[in-house]
């Protein structure tokens, strides 16, 4: 594929993606040693809605939001639904928060305790009710929960009270929602995490059914993983549900989704679009965190990261491709790949954006725009949002 | 379980253990850098199960030797098979090798081209041929397909030859005969491995059906992997074929089981143990080298390893440790678990060991046996076994 | 070395420990997703003296408490400190902290700002008026300076103003006084840390002079890092001010001193002893948090990981060990390594505590003390202490 | 710097580079495993260097190849640099081999027996000769020496056994010779290696004095390790000798340096430019195998990754990057050198390597002159160049 109507094609897949943002990213965060805080930052659901929307307004794919519960608890969800359309949004995937409770402390759906995991299991089914209120297609599935030491618990036993409240809400999915299951290596369970490997999930969403699906948090590996390999197995195995993205150096540290390893989230990319997953049946979420950098503008540039490795994934010459594998050229089939990431596509990517009503510098125009200014004095009092750890 | 009663059925579970050592570690062996050779390393297959016999002789509990093609290819398997018989020995698992010949550059059954995916099963198949012959359980298949270059090949069109080319070999098992696969994260293959986890592995398995199991080899994971996580959760879906034990301290390196880290391998057989994987469904298999050590006492040395392993995790006071698990005590339930470790096991293995007839000191024994010595003045002249890379 | 003198020099040695307990350890600890809190934590420095004297109680190798400011802050440091003697105690290391104000976002005294960088400097030189006070030896150095983002600061730049402020503490310290410079890979910083490694901390003490030391915490490396590796070479260059310890399976977690891998805690206080690091020079000190387990019995379970560690090092028959590494005999030096690991040392290190009139079951007599039921019941109200993240 | 002056300085850097070429990458290597061959491999050194000559001839930076004794070893070598002299190449590093012998099972210059460590030492200094007589100014130092089991030798005594052998051969260097000290973590040795990390290295160096340097090889740190900052630092100390360039996803497994990783390579070519190392002094050699891949168009796309890496560097915005760090604007700083990064440079390092004659496109230069069919043609007979392990 080359030529104009390459170049065209390229631009109409992007004009098409959605980037899902994560509404805790507009919170503070932090780390275990300090939380730092920033003016302007959200006090509300609804005011993270608004800073959402301005990140849609300058990169013109980020039109979902993702809603993190009791975070984001209100009392009126239809109505926060219809406050995301006011701002040309829509609600994305709910995320449950089973870890924050002092009942937890041991787990939560694999706690020893009938009634701890009762509790738990309610708090997944409350999100459903999440979703129906908002019309939320998925459910995302985190469990911090494990064991810090050797011997603290069962490691077969918590598997089998996991297996069990999946199953319970897996019973009470509507027709159109799905339940995204995310694994993560540690933290904050130090020995063994009950869910700690794509294969830990696989096996589960096999069982559960085909609304049940393997979410891939681009932080959750052990060092060495190779992720676009589990992004292939799990698009032919049709188990591929969606993707948390953000970036690290060394564990899990949520940095900007492309800032630590532009050349795997092009791979990855890749890799979706080889395997048929570039479609709306993936959720390509960001899940980070801006700890220090200004969080606005590290979303847009998020964002931008994701569209900019999506486009250079486009832009692989998949025939010249093909005839390298098969030829055994090792050199020539690496080269194809690497071709495209060379390539500089900010201007291609731009002019998507223009076409798309956005900006060709969505930074830029955000600090033109003065919103950053606008919500520091304009928010001042009341509680920031934040992990509330 | 404590008392007398308790130590006799420790004693009795310690005795009906079967370690099986690997034809290849009586062979000489090394890194690119250089293979260091010894005096007395075996010629041929028949001299390596003269000295696994040895190595049962001494410890009471290796019967069985794993062999490798073509490394042990003879003429005649049924007569090495009867010769294993004579020394009080059985064949184990049959290994197979498709990665050393030239055609295998670019991979064996996933291999872009046709005819070398052909020859490869052909040999797979000549395997199954050898365990009929032999009257081998199973079938060890590990392989080194992959790439080492983004692009070089398909990932997801690798899979598909892979699972084609399992699924030949699967319809070819008899009735009692297993196909026991094996993963690993890289090596040869150094970008991406086409099976490089457990969760790859399960995923074929599972497919294949009954007779396909999965076989963790404890130096192939991801630095931080929960190895027993892993074997907990096979147990759990019924699909633990096996272990290949060995030790690292950082990449698969073959260092004698147990010598890197005691307590992961203490933990690994409690879960086995724990998970009804104590039977002699799971092959405890040896599979590791010995580059600078002495051969027979490195692997004698490893038999008593995982003996001794095993003997403190039967040791763990199963009642006790339920108790504190129950009640959420997080520090009771890992002493219980930590007594047994801490347990000098020594005295009670030497035991069950001198009652099946073997050694209490095995290596002590074989030192004083002058084998070693015996070997190296008559196996001079012709080639010494070796992995021939 | 063997028999009945050997044993009881061995025991010596085991009576004149001292493992320095954390006050931080006493307080409230968690993740950044949650901290579980706990009755009976202590809400003052008096408090978590307190509780360290209980450890000193029942171990009798206990007898200093490291502080932390300004999470131990008092009006009356002297006060403080003959509080601690009066229950038996001396103040341990001072630990600084330039990671928890506002103005440390972006670095402490490595800060592209002479501003903040000053205020950092003049935290840690009321440190060493804390040292005079209280008669502390040694200031510990933990910086958190890093950046989480290629590009965010100049690396080298960094490090001229380290060099800057360390110069200017060591200036300060007293003629008995010492700097104990601590390395750690990341976080908080997610992308390059300032001092990351040892090679980092000793290269800065090199140029400092002799008060200034490297202190090895057992958390703070890479995969793979062979630590008493580390710890034989600072000893050779004469640079091994102490240690951190505590254990984690995955990134540095906190979790008990020898609790996830026994045998790397055993071979690291080989090789302190084979290199002369058994005195009072090094500080053995505990550095880590008990986030889900009871808090008092988890630190007398450290203490009692690291005595054994110490107990079975100080059994390795030097001898014979000398002897077979002399004869390049690889297995037979490794077997006299693992002969004293594997040996059952509780006995030995009970009956040490005995004599030196602690207690033979320092956790059964901590839970038949009442002590935590009474603290429970009595501190009620005030705010528990903790990081304040 | 911007504009038309600034690339026209950034090409005359990019024109002034010089990479080393290794003699042994257009040999024979493998892994373990397998080592596969090719036709028209090298039969002998002076072939290598006519491969070598080939490189630069088509990419114009790589003016020198490293020699490695004994796989280099010829009877005149100031013939050999003579014959180099006329292909337009110059001897660049020579590199010592002690750990292909028997004698060095256990260590060559850390061997416990003198003897092998004499032996060593004569090696080491043999090479120095072949510097004499080549005229090569660098002598670079891989040990393989360590050991592979706790106990096995006893670490601090290697450490001053090699610290002996170094001095024996410092003394011997001449006034503009050099000794750059290679690092490695792992393998073959497997629990300890002697210099296993740059802080070892830098400390030996420091010692020694200033003919004295490190030389960092990309792949040879544990998971995790920021390369570029030990650049930083050591530039810092003035003791950065040079590279190895090669990159890996997993343990060191010598793919084409850039290929892994080319953002952590634009990374450290910028702290190399940042900190004063673009220059002669530092030695920018590669040291990679190419097991599948053909090996000489691998070498020159090796090249070009280095060049394209330093070119981005070369490119980036030292001023604003100034500004945003003083600023601590955490976003604007990282977007300066990401701005550089994302720069698609292949059309500007075309044209330099045009101006100096070479070939904008080198790799489909290489496979038009036909050399590749005409070496197989005639490289016939013989033994192809290998490592011989």
């Amino acid at each position: 594929m080359t030529g104009r109507s390459a170049v065209s094609a390229v631009k109409a897949a992007l004009k098409s993606q959605a980037v899902e943002t994560p509404s805790w990213a507009f919170g503070n965060s932090g780390t275990r040693f300090k939380v730092f805080t920033q003016p302007g930052v959200p006090r509300t659901p609804a005011e993270k809605l608004a800073d959402a929307a301005r990140v849609h307004a300058h990169t013109g794919v980020a039109p979902t939001v993702a809603l993190h519960i009791p975070w984001d608890r209100v009392d009126d969800y239809a109505g926060l639904a219809d406050g995301a359309r006011e701002l040309g949004l829509r609600i994305g995937a709910i995320n449950s928060n089973v870890f924050q409770d002092d009942d937890y402390k041991l787990g939560s759906v694999t706690h020893p305790d009938a009634a701890v995991r009762r509790k738990a299991l309610g708090h997944l089914l409350e999100c459903v009710d999440v979703m129906d209120a908002t019309g939320s297609r998925d459910l995302k599935l985190w469990f911090s929960d494990g064991i810090n030491y050797p011997g603290q618990d069962d490691i077969s036993a918590r598997q089998g009270r996991l297996a069990e409240a999946l199953s319970a809400v897996y019973e009470r999915l509507g027709d159109d929602q799905r339940m995204l299951l995310e694994y993560k290596l540690f933290e904050p369970a130090f020995y063994a995490t009950d869910v700690p490997d794509w294969g830990t999930a696989y096996a589960h969403c096999l069982k559960l059914g085909e609304k049940a699906q393997v979410v891939v948090d681009t932080g959750h590996h052990a060092p060495g993983t190779n992720i676009e390999f589990i992004v292939a197995l799990l698009l032919r195995e049709g188990k591929l549900g969606g993707f948390d993205f953000n970036s690290r150096f060394y564990a899990d540290d949520d940095l900007m989704a492309g800032a630590a390893d532009p050349f795997q989230l092009f791979r990855i990319m890749y890799e979706v679009i080889r395997g048929g997953g570039y479609t709306s049946r993936t959720a390509f979420m960001l899940d980070q965190c801006h700890n220090i950098e200004e969080k606005i503008p590290a979303i847009i540039r998020s964002v931008m990261n994701v569209q900019e490795a999506t486009a250079k994934a486009l832009l692989v010459d998949a025939d010249a491709l093909d005839a390298a594998q098969r030829s055994g050229d090792v050199l020539a089939a690496n080269a194809v790949l690497m071709d495209a990431f060379n390539t500089d596509v900010r201007p291609l990517v731009a002019e998507a954006r223009a076409e798309l009503g956005a900006d060709a510098d969505p930074v830029a125009a955000y600090h033109a725009s003065g919103y950053g200014k606008r919500i520091a004095a304009e928010r001042v009092g009341g509680t920031q949002a934040g992990w509330g750890a």
